[in-house]
């Protein structure tokens, strides 16, 4: 099967697939609003992106695109993120000055960093992209920051393991589907909804969950654009679609500004 | 008086610096945990970092900060962001084929990359300094993008103005003081709180502003380092150091795992 991520051979993204749809053949895009235009369009039959990571926050980007498309969240799952520095063969550490990775990935691994002071941090657009680009260019100072899956793939070498500063790092990613499909044993849906400019609004709003005793997994505000200093909200609640959630969500409609569901799924 | 910000001279936060305290001397520092370091070793009074953009979302490692230090929020202003292609004198818009600047920048002039295709964003990690390295490095074929100021602090020409998506792009900043001092009319407070593991648990926590007819301006929440998939959220309600507000406060601690005061101001 077919899965669009965003990023190059060897991202997480690519594992996060792997993991989600077993034997699948990727397509790279570049850019994250490529990969909901192949999936809006038909060209793939799911995509796969990061949404949420444990240390860094939402990916933001990402959080818009699913509220200003149509595409529906199938499943989720949770990828612990290790990363490596990877270099060409041959390269020693003593030899490295550079370091390319996402930004992300180079912020989670200041410790490496600071005990490193010789190689420099330097932000590159992907991290599997980084190690495909210093072995491409067959530089001898420069390595990537990236999955050892990134490390087979480019035919790197690994030249110190498990960089990151914080094991507790693991990234949630979503596996996307064009139109609506609720499986068997869903258990989670996730919303998006705007409040209404009244006191309270948001208090209301979380009432129709409290009064049903469900319980919000997540809660999250982003601004919209073009409306400064106002948001959209993102909340996870832990019910499929059954009469208690289709009743939450009637009433929703009803307090909130704007109600969208994202998706219902089972959660990891 | 000197003030600590983050970034080059001649950056967003040079001239929110500019703004809230006029005549100010600035102290640019590489990272921004270093504006606190100097701030609370009391090597500086005082210190502006950005806190929030309309389009793009709050700066999630000055919420950390915020959370993490000792520091209060002494102000806060609303700058309008605008972009300009700057490069060295002499150098036409036709030879530029890079653009550097900081990619919340790059990613916020997507239509002038879309319509200028032979120009490469650059990911760096300053705007001003990106302006400053094309220049230094008398660079033909190359520009930064960032502020009017940056133009005329590295003695640059602006080749294109107002290069921004969006002419609705605010970014909010705090002046940061060491000690808790309230000025006299402070109208708004900023909070951060964790919950506890109860179902409902944030609805408890908003009913507190609620009964109150006390407005919440912003809610936000972020994910605490080292324990996977819990919360920290950060408010802003309109009010400032009076009865009702202490009573709220109060009651907020009774019902919330932790609560934490990051500042009482004069709203912007």
């Amino acid at each position: 099967m077919k899965v669009a991520i965003q990023g190059e051979p060897g991202s997480f993204s690519h594992e996060a697939a792997r993991r989600m749809v077993p034997g699948c053949t990727i397509v790279p895009c570049a850019r994250s609003a490529e990969v909901f235009d192949l999936l809006g369009a038909g060209k793939v039959p799911v995509a796969v992106i990061p949404i949420e990571n444990s240390l860094a926050g939402s990916v933001t980007e990402h959080l818009d695109l699913l509220f200003g498309r149509y595409e529906f969240i199938q499943r989720d799952c949770h990828l612990r993120i290790v990363h490596n520095l990877i270099a060409a063969p041959g390269v020693k550490k003593s030899d490295i000055r550079r370091a390319f990775s996402h930004p992300v990935a180079l912020d989670q691994c200041r410790d490496f960093f600071g005990n490193n002071p010789r190689i420099q941090a330097t932000p590159f657009y992907d991290t599997a992209g980084s190690v495909k680009h210093v072995i491409a260019s067959c530089m001898r100072d420069a390595a990537g920051i990236a999955s050892r899956h990134a490390a087979s793939v480019y035919k790197g070498r690994i030249i110190a393991a498990g960089i990151e500063d914080d094991k507790r790092n693991f990234t949630r990613f979503f596996l996307l589907r064009k139109k609506r499909r609720v499986l068997p044993r869903a258990n989670k849906t996730s919303i998006a909804f705007g409040l209404k400019n009244v006191p309270g609004a948001l208090h209301k709003v979380l009432r129709v969950f409290s009064d049903r005793d469900i319980s919000l997994s997540k809660i999250e505000s982003r601004p919209i654009r073009g409306r400064p200093w106002e948001y959209v909200f993102y909340a996870d609640f832990l019910r499929g679609d059954d009469k208690l959630a289709r009743g939450a969500l009637l009433q929703l409609r009803a307090v909130a500004d704007m109600v969208k569901v994202l998706g219902v799924y089972r959660a990891a």
